[in-house]
């Protein structure tokens, strides 16, 4: 494909827009968008709703050097002023809370202006519904940044089993497991809790929502497939914390696999945790979010292949990520910035009158969204069923399984 | 302590005399035992009902180097045969299918013969409860061949977990995926397929009883703990198998710790997939058979150490366990030669009237066997029940939670 | 310190306006730069003479998105206009072969713009003293991108010699051998053959010059300590070749350390191949390349830590280096973007009127290209000797050793 | 081929009968050789002049169970003794200091007996060739213990380079950099330094006769080909100490290769240390010693195989040295053993009138005992000619490159 940075430059002559809700000086997720949307240069981030508190979205407005006028506190503000500029944003990030991202999508949408959104989605499969509807309604696009897929080697790896290098898929490992430290014991003082433990902000599944999520999405992505059943044990871990930070479910997917996808954040001394083994009839592959670089693909016959980013006999969609050569490792600001990257294609095609879509194909988007919601949902009640198998919502799997 | 061989060079001033049921040429687990018990120089295998091939017995009997009358194609009468003779066997080791492990034990220690014993220890609970009924009234020693217990690293990972290093323990991850070719598709000539591989050898959960069983062992081994609750998920994978190939258990245990044990002869690429991470409140840490001379020990704090078998700094276990220098590779077979190693000590001070207790006390023995048998009975009937939660045998956790 | 976003925000009130010459296009490190200096939002591409082809000029000057008026054929025009505009760039980035640096870069300081120039720095040390001199001249600032030293894990290292975790260095293996596909064996068609390969490009010992300077560098920076003698064998291995692609150094410190340097290109198989080992009387530590998030340290007593970027017992100098958290790998682009962020704050205070030599203190400069290009006429001499022990430049080395 | 223990068994009737000089419980390599030679269960240890300490020899022999008129304390008279009863050693082991071992040998092979010597052969050229004469006039046969050669993924190594996967060698890099811990400063009293770092011992080159002969022995088996050229550094690194223990050689092949050997004992944190790359014009492959089971094989075209032991597709010569399916470690002791395994077959062959050559043609022997000293003593020379090249013996090279 034409790269997107020629066809900024040859035909629209001018960098996207980008706006951004959240994502201020004080935010950890803020600073890796910024530098996912600046290193292909495809970007100009010229306006923010950052923070609710003025103070942090004036300096976070001057770091990045916005202008002041567009330096906001209100994100109904900023999309009501910047949809009347003739140099308004294009494209608004949303990098708040989960249960704040129905209600700021819409109004973006409401103006026009499409949507880059954090996972999860929302915190319902209702909400993820209706966002998925204003998504429709409003006829712009929309990212969810499950930034894993990014990954020129996780692209190998679906192009693997597409391929059909590992025969019929037949288990699915997939686990998140986080262990950062002061996740082990929660601070005495509530207040002193960080805000994704509180069961207001995500409800108790919170595990499944913020790194469940990616690990539920990344098998799917890799797979083909989607889950429809799941056996759930959920837990709580840490002492005095009030939502489940532990979650292991054994599932079954619309291809006839079955597997597990664990997620936690008290997996104590991993660093990241991210990692998904798929294996089929013929051979396995394996690949860790630490060492993003390297794929595993082990046949039958006892050989092992270490794939490597870059390598020549990769596929495609393994090279169209891929900006340096075998050796010089990416990481993960790369993968992130190949979403921007591939969404900016899409977002100049919209811009141009083109038909984008083949540049969404591969991007996460609002199917995958309600998917993982619905996961969640099943996943709680399967818990209070004492392990009991719950199905998907009914119908969402033969869908879900076309192209 | 003093090494088996000083023992029986100064004070029995002979080697072990040892027989062998099973293990003809056409064995693969009789060459490891072999290998095993010849490597500290500890034991003379002195007789054999190694095949009821009168064929292979022979070639067996000569290749070993047996004499020509102490080589038998009955194990009853060469239990009777020996037994008789003052230079008869002190211990027999019983490398045959585990549905005969009961009746074979029995008449050894009927025989006043010690019995090393693979594993799984029986068929079912209940006859792993009747050997263990034969071992006690015969007063003599018993060993179930978890050869895994026998790395060095894995003494120390027991180790570490009881100083504390972890904190309290709260995740337990074990799996036992092998890969191993030729076990993707049954052949269709049912005569052809592997004996484990038929529901009269084992039943239809084979895959717990033959590597399920290790696992487990190996969880319970390092942790201490007992799994006292289990939710299952069955599979058979391979296509016109009639048994299952795939084990997925969440379990309980006495500790109060959750975690996960997988079984599975279709890991496709895998070669062995013996693994354990344990995680507590502190730290993690992970081993890996493919790579026993390592543990990995991580905490909270993001400190990764790579403890290597021979450091100065591990345990006295861990030492005690430990032949050569650091960075020279060990491997299975010694692991395996500790256990006979360990025993020998054992049964040199049985046959000088002296407690053998001490030296067997971080073997294995008739409670993990029965322990094994409890949680494969107790996962055919989560299965059964959609994986509800099963308890294994009640009352037994208490028990098995002792020193 | 103050990250240099803040500063430039609010004192300066723009980013630093950035030109380049070369890096068109057609060029691989072009694209590297590109997204080095783009990460941090600290510059603006405003300005270039990419290319020496008109139609590859305007291209990438379109891709750009620059102004057509700043779009140079002539980089002497370029210095000459850029310095008349009100808004003419601060920093010309020097992205063309070696043989060419000289000039260009004596060009733009000599209109008072400050210069990064890609290494080696120049062909000679005569060049190299000349281009050291101009810089001292011009009062202006100058970086040579020896773009490994701003991995975290390599400033992690040089803080653990500095605070003496290896005790007194005494052995130090570098080696940056390379290879790349093509490289085996020369077009016949000597027109075919990439520029770096010709002897008038970079003289016979082009793979010191090309990979053999990052590897010296690193030593020393990680070190700090010079070479001071050195016994060379320099060879032709791939047919039809006319200059050196193989170079065996073995190498004396100032510090009375010894060690070995190894620069190749022809390396089969390797995908990139930079890494060191350094060695004390109390430990060693060893760095690759193509794992730059981990470092590892391994002391006499065999214990040994995998130190991970981002760890929070890291040093303040690795801390500066990290933008994510543990286990989100950054790599390659990150660490070359760090040498540019620690630059830009070098700019800001001297476009400010502040010294700018404490925010130079880590970073590579005149010296560094120097030292390289005495390495490389040591090697040749010695070669050219028999393996003779040669000095590299007399009366360097002990001021040198000055911090 | 017939494994030896059929050999035994059918043909022979017996086990072969081994004796020792050295060895003794205060000797480290003396436990390896035990467990070496016993676990294939080939040989007896009958008798044994393991200590000059009768203390030590009684004790020795005591935990050996041998018979009390086969514990010598003079190795002269043990040989005598042995020759003449009808039961006496076939074979004797020397695990002795090299400087002693041409006499004990000579002793040996003079009553006939075969001789299994540890390395380096011994302590100069000269020596080396008088005990290849007396080797060649008893017409016994010659074990010399490289054990690293009996790996099966060394094998494989070698087959790789023979059917030509690597293309043509051209670079060689062989390292046994050791660093256990107590090597970094010698004891001020001379009486508490090990034998080793004494000048009498050795002379002054030991580094390269205790792990210098290993990755020199190692680097031929693998690629073929024999030194015939190095410049050489040597090095006192250890303050106090006596003797070289760090070396570093640049050498060239009889095939036109060139590469580095470098040996050391004062690689603070090595734990062993041994490691081997072999790049030619179409791959290279890699070999660690502390990961012995696999074996890396890197194209040019970026294709990364990891070849594992016992792997269907390696070669006869890898899977003859192979006991365990994929994924058994099997380690140092195992590949120790296989040397004695095939030494075994090779007297087998002797003691039943056959010719045993085809059985040594992989093992190593008088030849490669010699060349090691020759690579020696040229290093010396080089060393005091500031690194000048020196040709090995001359002649020497084109014999050896006889198959």
């Amino acid at each position: 494909m034409t790269h997107p940075a020629a066809v900024l430059g040859e035909r629209l002559g001018r960098r996207l827009r980008l706006g951004m809700v959240g994502g201020g000086t004080d935010s950890v997720i803020g600073g890796t968008h910024r530098i996912a949307f600046r290193l292909d240069g495809l970007y100009d981030l010229v306006a923010g709703a950052m923070s609710i508190d003025p103070l942090i979205a004036r300096a976070t407005g001057q770091a990045d050097l916005l202008a002041a006028d567009r330096v906001y506190t209100d994100f109904r503000e900023m999309a009501r002023r910047e949809a009347e500029r003739v140099d308004g944003i294009d494209v608004v990030v949303i990098a708040t809370p989960p249960q704040t991202h129905l209600e700021i999508a819409e109004t973006f949408l409401a103006q026009g202006i499409h949507v880059i959104c954090e996972k999860p989605m929302a915190r319902t499969v209702e909400d993820a519904e209706r966002l998925a509807d204003a998504v429709a309604r409003s006829g712009r696009l929309f990212l969810l940044t499950h930034c894993y897929t990014g990954y020129p080697m996780v692209r190998e790896a679906r192009a693997l089993v597409r391929e059909g290098a590992l025969g019929r898929v037949t288990l699915v490992e997939g686990e998140f497991a986080s262990g950062d430290r002061g996740v082990a014991v929660e601070p005495s003082d509530p207040a002193a809790r960080h805000w994704r433990f509180r069961r207001e902000s995500m409800g108790p599944a919170v595990v499944l929502g913020e790194v469940g999520s990616h690990v539920h999405n990344l098998a799917s992505y890799v797979t083909g497939a989607q889950v429809t059943h799941v056996s759930a044990l959920l837990e709580t871990v840490a002492e005095r914390r009030e939502v489940y930070d532990n979650a292991y479910l054994t599932v079954r997917f619309d291809d006839g696999a079955s597997g597990r996808l664990w997620s936690s954040f008290v997996a104590a001394g991993n660093q990241h945790g991210l990692a998904l083994r798929v294996f089929g009839t013929q051979a396995g592959l394996e690949w860790r979010q630490e060492d993003p670089e390297q794929l595993w693909l082990r046949t039958l016959d006892g050989e092992t292949r270490l794939i490597s980013r870059a390598q020549p006999a990769t596929s495609p969609d393994a090279h169209a990520a891929t900006r340096f050569r075998m050796g010089h490792p990416e990481g993960y600001a790369l993968a992130f910035a190949t979403l921007y990257r591939d969404f900016a294609a899409a977002l100049a095609a919209h811009a141009l009158g083109e038909d984008p879509s083949r540049h969404l194909s591969g991007l996460p988007g609002v199917r995958d969204g309600i998917a993982t919601l619905e996961l969640l949902e099943a996943a709680e009640r399967s818990h209070a069923a004492d392990g009991a198998w719950e199905q998907l919502a009914p119908g969402e799997a033969a869908v879900a399984r076309q192209p």
